[in-house]
């Protein structure tokens, strides 16, 4: 019997109790019950497939940005990005494409230059807190399967550039971005970008696509030549790919009890390999779990 | 004139005035005086090139795990390493590297099983504060050069786990792992390892020929096949290779007034394009300066 692999009544079973020591924090995930887990509605998900090959799939978060997220949807269905690279790679930090310096129109109803969506009201928020101290904000935690850092006297939440978090490029402020550019973090969470721009989502799947790519050897991480730019073939909402190779994913409930214990072993890890819990862990160290959703649920 | 750039005097006159708003962290290390920078000794850079032509550089950090770094420089002088490879290469995680299962036999003088340098004795140590809350200890700062946790009450610091540093990869506890394999962090700082392995340095020169290679597609980023494998040319140290080839590096002395200022701004960053400073920090988002040795300095 593996001793590594507790069942689901074992979990239940637990309740308040002290943790096992050999309880990891992937045992967590593949015990949590179907209640868990929540779709990802398919205008939620933005399919980016590299020319090589590769698809890089992207969770938009109309909750804290929403006229951005708005221009996203409505230039994937307008087919605005032919000819998009990935035209920036810079280590430690982003992978940035879109059609970079472009004279081409934004496709009717894009704001040009929207709000600057870089917090949200609190108000309203259910958030399951950290329970660590964040450097860069008075709280953190997580909202709706997201995290976010907040401030109560202040009111103000925002999503947060964690590996992987895809945001808007822009220019100096005031401009915010169209979001005909985007960017996501390959690097140490880059969490100084917090609340100085707008964060729309975030890679479930083919990170890799991107962060294993060449580095750019101008400055910023830009290719030297347009050569060197990595093609995409195309980008589109799930709800436009045909139904046999359209992705589907879902991710935890982060108000769940599951995710209560994931947070908890996340900030104690007690498994084998480990000798010094660390008791405390780092926002973007809590990885929400994302998955595909198991076969037969697509709907 | 540009005025992003402010020369050393306007530096020294600032003292501890208010920070003016253009002021970048590059414009704090480009004006860095010469007493600010130290040398690396040519004993701990570790020197790796890849058969590919890459150039990895490695600081060795004797001050935080002795007997590990003292069996990585045995092992180069040995010329332990002929046929290693990187052979894991896991996305968000490690890149890791050496002759894996092996049964070749450790050079005379290399200890099989050191002590657990996972944390040293916080006495004696100059820290620098951060000035902002660590998740994962209960202060953070550093000391010559390094960024370190520690816990004042208890008495231990730790080299901690940031984007580019070097571990020694082991198996469960209590094997501490001789050093023959190693790894670097090329994604979030998985700080969770911090007391748990020990650490003996950090990439100085091309993390990037390390985090851009494809990930692997077996369990934890092992390569499936052997093909695959990265093949590493030569494991050296910086003394062992012919002067006109050897790199020489520096780093920003931690204890330096120009650190304080570097330190200062990544906290608040305050140029054209932020727009609103964090008012804190993450230990490892302020990277210690390390450079390449200004020619004809190289001595």
């Amino acid at each position: 019997m593996n001793t590594y692999l507790l069942v689901p009544a074992a979990l239940a079973l637990m309740g308040q109790a002290a943790l096992p020591k050999l309880l990891t924090p992937t045992d967590v995930v593949n015990a949590a019950p179907a209640s868990a887990w929540k779709t990802i509605p398919a205008d939620e998900l933005l399919v980016m497939d590299l020319a090589n090959g590769g698809r890089v799939v992207i969770q938009l978060a109309p909750m804290f940005a929403p006229v951005h997220v708005a221009n996203v949807q409505k230039m994937a269905r307008a087919n605005y990005w032919p000819g998009a690279t990935v035209y920036r790679v810079q280590d430690n930090y982003v992978a940035q494409w879109g059609l970079g310096e472009t004279e081409k129109p934004l496709p009717p109803g894009v704001l040009a230059k929207p709000p600057a969506e870089y917090t949200r009201a609190l108000a309203g928020l259910n958030i399951t807190p950290l329970g660590s101290p964040d450097p860069y904000a008075p709280a953190a935690g997580f909202v709706d399967g997201w995290p976010v850092a907040y401030s109560p006297s202040e009111g103000w939440a925002n999503l947060t550039h964690c590996y992987g978090y895809v945001g808007v490029s822009r220019g100096m402020d005031p401009e915010t971005g169209s979001a005909a550019d985007l960017y996501a973090n390959i690097g140490h969470a880059p969490r100084h970008l917090d609340r100085n721009i707008a964060s729309v989502g975030r890679v479930v799947e083919g990170i890799d696509k991107l962060s294993s790519l060449p580095r750019g050897t101008e400055g910023l991480g830009f290719y030297k030549d347009k050569s060197q730019h990595v093609p995409i073939a195309s980008i589109r909402l799930a709800s436009q790919v045909s139904a046999a190779d359209r992705p589907a994913f879902e991710y935890m409930d982060t108000a769940s009890p599951t995710f209560a214990q994931y947070l908890k072993i996340r900030a104690n890890r007690r498994d084998d390999f480990y000798i010094r819990p660390a008791g405390g862990v780092d926002l973007c160290n809590v990885q929400v779990p994302v998955r595909r959703k198991p076969t037969g649920e697509r709907g």
